[in-house]
């Protein structure tokens, strides 16, 4: 669903596009989601720890700044993404220990039991075969070794009023990023995908955010910037594919709106796992 | 959604009935959801608190339990429901201080602020016009003293492997609801529902139920027990009714029993209200 980074891990479409806007929006995201997202990850002095689909380097800032001393990579197939990351992280976290590359998950340049753990986020949901990336990224990660993965849920959105039209919107971005590959809705599917991958000690939970207006800064930060601006983005792009009208569309955003004002309510719910690699079985 | 309690607060039809199978249903979930509903609420020794459409005590237990000394009633429009309600606190927490009336929401016999504290839970879904409801509990309320409020909403529910059967069974049943006065979808309305029936202070979060096979206890306890229970119970009224097939009802029916199986995730969300009832304002 690309409520986040945007991250090209492979060369298939990325429905958000890589416009300076999309940028702006990616790192306001990030500051709003953080916390959620965040909490409860943070990595030794001294590990080696992988970020695959570091993107802009949204998530890469948390990262460095919750982990001091922990040796981080940051890869993705775009460069300019690198780039931008790497400014990123040198404006914010100054000092951080971060390596850039550009890489393709299926073909790192990194040795067998290269990292300690492993960081993936907003990346999944833009793959044709998530199980796949998660099989190969194995390789990487040395035994007893963890992965965490986040992903987000289009069907988890729910809000008041109700509207059939904002519904429509939220469905038309999740069949664009169906036809380019992706999976809007893959949050739920994080606990089958990492134990088809051969994943041990899998812990999924679920990170809600709702808000109403007593939260304000969640509303603006979440609400609005965040989660209505994902669809804004993506308008021309549903129109072109005929997945909507332009006056359905447009109903639709501003029913979105409405679910941000006064007597508005809204939810999603992101989803966040970690899970073990277990040693190479006996017969493997 | 009446995913708990079922508590006829007026003369409205209540969608569960009050079998025998019901009432040992609301029980067993009571247990399994309890520790998430309950967590944080806790009256003083001494506190009155008023317990609204308290049906068979399935939360009735646990407020005893978790406020030892507080002064509770417990108030529900059935007679039946109160005689279980009253056996099963006698049960289960011996020597707690619960006095039990029959009365209706909209015509309670206390006099003004009676109490301290109220406690609402799975009472909003079924009435048909619940502001008017929150607006008239005021009355008993002392001006200070706190509401707490607990829904559920349908809207909420979703799960792995995806399925349109499955769906239509949770709109069927919400639309069954729907046609008795009630809301399956309240949870998301809490917040501008107390803010237009005059609360200050309100604070809503969503309490969450996410289950895949790393949860046994919860996948049997909330998702098969307790979900799909309610779903199952419903089948006749829904056929009855003209919402589904049997055919279809009983396809989705089996389509949610696949979202507790090997690679299933279910998820829901539960609201949980605290506000307060200001002063009367010096113009009223």
């Amino acid at each position: 669903m690309s409520m986040g980074e945007g991250r090209g891990m492979t060369a298939i479409g990325y429905v958000h596009g890589y416009s300076d806007r999309e940028a702006r929006r990616l790192g306001d995201q990030a500051e709003v989601l953080a916390e959620l997202l965040h909490t409860g990850t943070a990595y030794p002095p001294g590990s080696r720890v992988l970020e695959v689909g570091c993107g802009v380097g949204a998530q890469t800032v948390h990262l460095a700044a919750n982990s001091p001393g922990a040796r981080l990579v940051a890869v993705d197939v775009s460069e300019s993404s690198l780039a931008q990351g790497r400014a990123r992280v040198a404006a914010q976290v100054p000092g951080a220990d971060v390596a850039w590359h550009r890489a393709d998950l299926f073909d790192l340049p990194f040795p067998d039991a290269a990292f300690d753990h492993l960081f993936v986020c907003f990346v999944l949901e833009h793959l044709p075969d998530p199980r796949k990336a998660l099989t190969a990224l194995r390789r990487v990660l040395r035994p007893g070794g963890t992965l965490t993965v986040i992903e987000g849920d289009h069907g988890s959105a729910f809000f008041h009023p109700y509207s059939a039209h904002a519904r429509a919107v939220i469905d038309g971005q999740a069949r664009l990023q169906s036809a380019a590959g992706g999976n809007a809705l893959i949050g739920r599917e994080l606990q089958p995908l990492l134990n088809q991958a051969g994943y041990h000690d899998i812990v999924v939970r679920p990170l809600t955010v709702y808000t109403d207006r007593t939260r304000p800064a969640l509303v603006n930060g979440f609400t609005r910037d965040t989660f209505i601006a994902v669809f804004e983005s993506v308008r021309k792009d549903v129109l072109a594919a005929g997945l909507s009208t332009a006056a359905d569309w447009d109903r639709g955003i501003a029913d979105l709106h409405r679910t941000a004002a006064a007597d508005g309510t809204f939810h999603y719910t992101f989803f966040k796992a970690v899970a073990v690699n277990p040693p190479p079985s006996p017969r493997s």
